[in-house]
């Protein structure tokens, strides 16, 4: 009898993150292929007596190609496996998912996909950072900063005021990025964050503007862009730099009541990193 | 003492979907305030000795306002509860809880925040639908349809024919909706798909084009409405549907080794709606 396949979200990290769903496939898999970036405690969930492939890339070593990946799912179903495909995030969000759909459906092999907390749920829950607002945010966009092999990364011609940007796999060309964000008519003095290993123990987390986003430091990876006016919003923000916003005065006013107390001010500084 | 208050994401609605970390505190919550689509199985979490208060919208039935759940959060953490505030999919996003961030952190009551899974990735692993794909989708824009009191939802002034867009809450207005995107520069003969109450047992899937959009059923709410050359890639998809479209030899022509075999188009149509 032919096996099946979970594409798997593993969420972004914290391995109290994953679904139910999620560890109780985990749990009867015969043979599990991970990320790179999937953790100790998470593969824990697998039982000893399965199989344990990590096909992530790993710098300087070479990675498992996509087209292995697809084969090796294939392979292992028809020889009546259940396995489970565990991806970082959410399966279906930059996780190349698509291609290993195709090569499933292709092979006529049984699968379900399972959804997991995308890294950019995960980094803005850790440090508070309201995605959409009510008066700040109306939309969210989220795109990539790796180029494709096949062609460059499609940026949007304009990004409204209003909306939040998530940048998954920024880099470190934050030259490019940055420029890239004006050019899309993102004002230079919206505020951004720089998240590191997000719902890690590790996690960090780096604010700042638009225009100075190019002399930000290399946060260790996996990082994520936050870029948008709810940046200020986050349990991290310092008021110094608030204060050194342009758009900080108008900001006061319709957030008077969150501002104003010196109480507050000392608790957001306390936090600040 | 204290207590302490967890923004918590309920996610889509198959219980299964919770994070181990939203049942934990589950399971320890003194006091939970759920939002309206949060269903029972979940709720069995909760002890039997815990108070749940639904705090949601229902049709015909005065809701309890922003302000009054607010008050609640922190009027229960005041008295030294656990206090979890239950939101459908994850609280971040369309979830108002910048709104309750700010009375929490006003009144200096400790609080966090855990993600979930946004109603987009439980709809998209349900109906297979890669939002993100190597050839066709390279961003996400993330919209709701509803309007806020405080003003018009801000659409983007275009939006990239290699984004998939995901209409949170887009009730019933498809012709405003339809005359939205192509305003944006969605090409008319985009595919589209209306997703009603994604990860429960009454799940549906109804895919048209935008242009057609304007004839689609009244899908049961919550709906989410998904934009983009990616849904010609679910697993409900039919043929026909294809045949339609436009640009259905430009597609063919990318993903022949997909299409051509018999086997797989008799399997697409036994699985359409």
């Amino acid at each position: 009898m032919t096996g099946k396949v979970y594409l798997v979200g593993a969420g972004p990290g914290d391995p109290e993150l994953l679904t139910l769903k999620a560890v109780r496939l985990l749990r009867s898999a015969d043979v599990v292929l991970h990320d790179e970036l999937v953790g100790a405690e998470i593969l824990g969930f697998v039982p000893a007596s399965s199989q344990i492939h990590n096909v992530g890339k790993r710098a300087g070593q070479k990675s498992t190609s996509q087209e292995e990946i697809n084969a090796l799912l294939v392979q292992y179903a028809l020889m009546g496996l259940q396995v489970v495909r565990l991806k970082g995030g959410d399966p279906l969000i930059f996780g190349r998912a698509g291609e290993e759909i195709e090569a499933l459906r292709e092979a006529n092999i049984e699968f379900e996909i399972v959804p997991g907390i995308t890294a950019a749920l995960g980094a803005a829950a850790d440090f508070q950072i309201p995605l959409t607002h009510r008066r700040l945010a109306s939309s969210l966009i989220v795109l990539t900063g790796h180029r494709c092999k096949d062609g460059d990364t499609d940026w949007p011609e304009s990004i409204p005021a209003t909306a939040t940007v998530l940048i998954y796999m920024p880099g470190y060309n934050f030259i490019v990025t940055a420029r890239n964000l004006v050019a899309a008519g993102v004002k230079p003095e919206t505020p951004c964050a720089i998240v590191s290993k997000a719902t890690s123990q590790d996690e960090q987390i780096y604010q700042t503007t638009v225009q100075e986003l190019p002399s930000a430091p290399r946060l260790a990876a996996p990082t994520l862009l936050v870029v948008g006016e709810v940046v200020r919003l986050s349990k991290s923000a310092s008021v110094s730099h608030l204060l050194a916003s342009h758009a900080y005065s108008e900001f006061v006013q319709s957030e008077a009541a969150f501002f104003t107390s010196t109480h507050k001010q000392d608790s957001i500084q306390e936090r600040s990193l």
